[in-house]
């Protein structure tokens, strides 16, 4: 398959690109410092941009997104706008304007994360986009049949442990290849409407 | 308890203030058209001020949200930003701009709905709202307490059921006293980071 990643230059991205191309999928990596093509996809223009510049592909698969962390009375209403911005509404607008465009039995592969049900103190607007973001797929998986969508939610990765690890005490993490597999999963299997956990 | 109730003109507005009514607690109604305080709470600014005149309160109850419904490949970016204005960030900022402001041992209770768990076609923004929200208030909670924060989470009403109920075949509905109870036992009760769902 032909297979759109948004987030080339992330520990995700570059482990689920990996994960792709081992399985002898084609790979055009979108990031805003680095990739095949280079937009930043917060900005719907540029997810049009990045559309038109990819020509067809059979499956769209995100792995990046930014949300602020603080303690709810330190964010402001700003705050949660660009968590919205930039993990909701960029994956979003993946899928509406993706619908069209990509193959007619293709894929959507969105980020989400435990945060969204298993919350840290700060974590309040990284969790509202997570729940927001499966919602969202559940919702579009409905109308966009024979196309398909699902979520990949993770825990803190095993690679991440050193630099995050005290955000998560006690929790298990998990593998960045494990977690790339999950993408295999959702992009050549037959499932829709699917929040993969990995925990 | 003095009780803020958001959305003092809607059907479940007006339920739920005659339940906490009958509680004897004293309810100060908000509302863009009607109620004690005319505001209209999408607006952060609008929100400081009906705090300000409402003084100190014991609980905040929010049952109103405005999101569009249409089809994916119908919405525009703006739309998902209108639902995340009228839903999720205008509940959020009840929670964050009251925390300093409402008791010690006060509580939140915030609206979602059955959408984000089970969409319906053209609910793909309503489904997104309610899932931001159920997870902002997870989040929340484990950084607010000893105050505390739940959402109720309905489906359909019985009493709207004529207007709505085509949307929601072979669904069973709920009353909307039913659903007032369950704000009842989220102001009342001790418990927090609970989603009530009623269907």
């Amino acid at each position: 398959m032909k297979i759109l990643l948004i987030g080339a230059t992330g520990k995700l991205g570059t482990a689920v690109g990996e994960a792709l191309t081992g399985r002898g999928h084609e790979v055009i990596t979108v990031g805003r410092t680095g990739g095949d093509l280079r937009y930043d996809i917060a900005d719907p223009a540029q997810v049009t941009e990045v559309y038109e510049r990819a020509g067809s592909v059979d499956a769209v698969v995100g792995t990046a997104g930014d949300v602020p962390y603080k303690p709810v009375l330190e964010m402001s209403p700003e705050d949660y706008r660009s968590a919205f911005h930039g993990k909701v509404l960029n994956q979003i607008e993946l899928v509406r304007q993706g619908v069209p465009r990509i193959a007619e039995r293709g894929s959507f592969t969105l980020i989400t994360g435990v945060l969204g049900r298993d919350p840290i103190p700060t974590s309040s607007a990284a969790s509202m986009a997570n729940g927001a973001v499966e919602a969202f797929v559940r919702a579009a998986a409905i109308e966009i049949a024979p196309q398909r969508i699902n979520a990949i939610s993770p825990t803190v990765f095993t690679e991440s442990l050193e630099k995050y690890g005290d955000f998560f005490p006690g929790i298990r993490p998990v593998d960045l290849a494990e977690v790339a597999q999950a993408y295999v999963r959702s992009v050549e299997g037959g499932q829709t409407g699917r929040i993969y956990t990995l925990e």
